[in-house]
């Protein structure tokens, strides 16, 4: 008899995928839809797998400093709304021109363009109805953290500096400030909102938390950006040397694969340092920090 | 010497656009951009002109219940935002793919595709920022009334349905249902959040302003059609005779252009007829319901 021991991570991985799927999978099935086909691409985008990582970092650092799980789902749902769209987006002709992801072909080809650009405009709008539904008493703060993370200010911004870039010669520091736009700002809002659902918007704990954020967010991108290199397209569920293919700058283009390497892991180490304030309550995060630049895909 | 007379409805239509468009000047005016270029597309497709009708039903809606013109302009840029941002991803090529919008070039024309789908996902994103600033009592319910307008339960429905239709042969209750999501959806929400910002979520005089907004909604969208019959292009600022070319069902092709016109006159009556409950202070509404048929863009 083989014993099946799983790490805490994992346990706890599992039980955010579920609850974020339950929670997403609720908002489709509760409901007949006004536009099918929209929905069926909304779906595409959203429930065809997907590391889940924003919502398990909402649990996370929610729990840290004190919420109750079910108070944070809706706001786990909504990052990954988020999330969703903009891969959605991303991956269209007109921007990354990308026909997988996650090992599925991407929603303007499983469907069309029009039908992409639409699934992924209303999931923006039902990821602000779903973190709206909860009548937070923060949800001022909530909304303005997760609009701002995603706008002009976050996420957009990231994705145009990133289009921008493309052939150009950026520098190191020009690439972290794109990152941490295009990806970073998202993953900062995870753990803030986790963290607001529990404590007030002044409570120096936040400022802990983002400041991990930022570290392993940065961390998680240069390790993509690894992984375009060294992993193959079938592990990755995407298409591998696509940054290479397309001239794209990288950390490891600019680094080194190794260079590239030992910034992920001083940026880990700095992520673990910032979670000191927070005591035994953040040790998942530790973890998910080490896991950041340890998983293949 | 010449007198210079406005009507009533002028006059409000003169404070209206002067407030919102203020408003969203300084959102642009008040920061530096993280993109610049990002901003200047989401710029373009906001501030190039336009009618600015639902920030006027905002604050047309928010007055006759007592609301104060101070706190509706949040509402009513928010209402803009998400509008401007339908109109960039709409005229996308591989939506409705047009040239010309409000005499100007659309955002794709003037800039890029992937500026205009980027433009636009920062436009609704800014939409939520703005109308959570308000930390309003019943934001939760100002948040969610804008939320579901705009997306898979309204306009962005509406706009997959549409896409749907062309080609087909929909009968007019199809084209109506297709209407009340596309166009309705978002002037309904527009009077329910200038209602909402006076009154609590139950008082009938919402489900009043509802009635009025869809009947002037459809009208507004039958209007439309008609002047893509009769309009000319200079007038329009937008491409004459374009839904003809592209063998899109209309009211004019369903039920002839006097039918379509008789159709819209009915739904006017209804709006002013639903206003009954408002009072004198709803005199502004009914102007503007007669003027919905009236416009020649």
């Amino acid at each position: 008899m083989v014993a099946t021991q799983q790490s805490p991570l994992a346990t706890l991985r599992q039980t955010s995928n579920t609850r974020v799927d339950a929670t997403l999978a609720a908002l489709f099935d509760s409901r007949p839809a006004v536009a099918p086909r929209l929905e069926a691409a909304m779906r595409h985008g959203l429930l065809v797998g997907g590391k889940r990582l924003r919502p398990l970092l909402v649990y996370m650092a929610g729990k840290a400093l004190g919420a109750d799980a079910k108070a944070l789902d809706a706001p786990a749902a909504a990052i990954e709304l988020i999330h969703a769209y903009s891969l959605i987006h991303d991956d269209l002709p007109a921007m990354d021109d990308d026909d997988l992801r996650r090992g599925q072909p991407t929603v303007h080809k499983a469907f069309d363009e029009a039908s992409a650009i639409l699934a992924g405009d209303a999931l923006q709008a039902l990821a602000f109805e779903v973190l709206a539904s909860t009548a937070h008493p923060r949800l001022s703060h909530l909304i303005h953290t997760l609009a701002s993370a995603s706008g002009r200010d976050g996420m957009v911004a990231g994705q145009a500096l990133d289009l921008d870039a493309v052939g150009g010669h950026p520098d190191v520091d020009a690439l972290a400030h794109m990152h941490a736009h295009k990806t970073g700002a998202l993953i900062v809002a995870a753990v803030r909102l986790g963290g607001l659902v529990a404590v007030a918007e002044d409570d120096p704990r936040l400022n802990a938390l983002t400041r991990y954020a930022r570290a392993i967010g940065l961390a998680f991108q240069i390790h993509d950006d690894i992984l375009d290199v060294t992993g193959d397209t079938v592990t990755l569920g995407k298409t591998s040397g696509a940054d290479a293919a397309r001239a794209k700058p990288t950390y490891p283009s600019l680094l080194g694969l190794e260079g590239a390497q030992r910034k992920a892991q001083s940026l880990i180490d700095e992520a673990i340092a910032a979670l000191a304030p927070l005591g035994e309550g953040a040790a998942p995060l530790a973890d998910l920090a080490h896991y950041m630049i340890e998983r293949d895909h």
